[in-house]
């Protein structure tokens, strides 16, 4: 009987459709027993009876796939890949498959949530608030400000075409190659991120972590940002420099930002001490509907893999490349 | 010299047009020199000298007017009319102008960022991660839910506005009388206040103050709604009945509410001991470009009226039948 580890938490807690699927086909699962995102040594510990991998953004490294002899497939329950060393599993003849559209939805929807919070302080408000403390607080409307939007793929188009109902505002964009496509379905700017630093009232990011957007936005790059300038990302942990972005709050420089993704998950870290930082937990993906989706879509490939179909949504060979440029 | 009093804090705080027009008209004007909403016993001792009140909420009531031999208009910095005795003021010729579509747009935007926080729980992600605890909450996305908006008039049609780009809701409308023309712009289901309740996964809503919908939403009610059902108020205090509110909210009925308007402001009551309700300043309109168009707004139609101009924003008829009504 094949068998399958399933390490992302919290996993068919709303709709226990993808552990029936498993069960229909013989297939036996076990559920990330430590409940929280693994260390490497948790999951090579883990890992070795498996012969695939329902994943979360654990790290699946080269000595995972090491201790994993049984190990065929990964099936990431999501889009990013930065955990994944794709190089290694396809040296060891180990397939991945991901889910790149459906967490998208959810992730922007999150992102709408932060920039109104920031844009208006609700989150300063709502904690004076809750302290007994009243305080009417200006605010900005999305029209009145200039929009960065570094990455305008999946999330990043899902953004835009949700700020569509809240007017015009200047829209600045940029991405490795522009999508010129993107054009002719909305007015945007396309911008160097230098650009995009010094004039934009709000950022948002929406790129894969990669050798190119590791410690992407430094203190330096923060420091180029207006002062009242607002900074969000619900992409992945690194891309902004924690560090540095904890010094340039604290220093009293940018409006505030919102970070839903960090270096290291669960975050402890400084950020936590300045109020005008919203902080979610990795909650981008984590409505109901994508959620699901998500999950049905991993299991699905795993299924289709373990009884001998072909799988439905390999990553493309240009992953691989982007990690063949070094992570 | 005519003098104008003006009672609405902050004003002018972010743009002195409105002060530079008095001046230039040769006005004398005095801000609210407690910096807060005044009482009606405040407002009583200070107006007694001047010729025009350019008005926030506070209470404008006969005895106010009583005490104001000199006041012959009174401008509202905003919609709502439940703080102005029109009765009262028509009685003793005094006009009553207000800026209606201004505040419109920023309370819709707040009013969306609401929504995005209760239905992602970014309010609760945030408070646990300032307080270092990492929990990852599960969410809806506004196209997963049936929305229930109670008054659709400028601000309520411009929620749904807003809300398009987020893909297709269940939406429930509820108006004094349907106002059937929205019906070409939006998938509309006009309901009663009842169905709302009962089935609507989030409420908002969009009315005055009047006899009508004073103390409209109590125990009652809120009992009748799903028991994760989310309720957002940035119309007026007195609509939700706070204390029922907080009643219900404590004994775990609702997923949560937001509320922006109080029966008494500054509100230091007993809803900010409820951590999944959103509480915020009565900041509804306080967006840099609504306020100073209504700032501009109101303090034109002083100018106005005091330079001996027609005034171009009268309340209309309808307000006064509201109040005869009674209030």
């Amino acid at each position: 009987m094949p068998k399958v580890l399933i390490t992302t938490v919290p996993f068919a807690e709303r709709n226990k459709f993808p552990l029936e699927m498993l069960e229909s086909n013989g297939i036996e699962y076990v559920i990330n027993p430590l409940n929280k995102k693994l260390t490497e040594a948790e999951l090579a510990d883990l890992i070795p009876e498996f012969d695939a991998l329902i994943a979360g953004t654990e790290p699946i490294t080269d000595y995972v796939m090491s201790c994993a002899p049984r190990l065929k497939h990964i099936s990431r329950v999501g889009i990013g890949l930065d955990s994944v060393d794709l190089l290694a599993a396809e040296k060891r003849g180990i397939k991945v498959s991901y889910t790149p559209d459906a967490p998208a939805p959810a992730v922007a929807e999150l992102t709408m949530g932060l920039m109104l919070s920031l844009l208006r302080s609700i989150h300063i408000a709502n904690t004076q608030m809750h302290q007994g403390q009243w305080k009417r607080v200006f605010g900005r409307r999305i029209a009145e400000i200039t929009v960065g939007i570094i990455g305008v793929g999946r999330i990043g188009t899902r953004v835009l075409r949700r700020m569509r109902g809240f007017g015009t505002p200047k829209i600045m964009v940029n991405d490795i190659l522009p999508n010129l496509e993107l054009n002719r379905e909305f007015k945007l700017n396309w911008a160097s991120k230098t650009d995009i630093y010094r004039e934009a009232d709000l950022i948002s990011i929406h790129v894969p972590l990669t050798a190119q957007t590791k410690n992407m936005i430094r203190k330096e790059h923060l420091l180029q940002m207006k002062p009242d300038a607002l900074l969000i990302n619900t992409s992945r942990g690194g891309i902004v420099n924690e560090q540095d972005l904890f010094e340039v709050l604290q220093s009293g420089h940018l409006g505030g930002a919102a970070i839903d993704v960090f270096t290291q998950e669960p975050y402890h870290g400084d950020l936590a001490k300045i109020d005008r930082c919203i902080l979610t937990s990795h909650m981008g993906s984590m409505s109901v509907d994508c959620r699901t989706r998500m999950e049905i879509e991993a299991t699905q490939e795993a299924v289709r893999f373990l009884v001998g179909q072909s799988l439905q949504s390999l990553v493309p060979e240009t992953e691989y490349n982007v990690q063949r440029q070094g992570l």
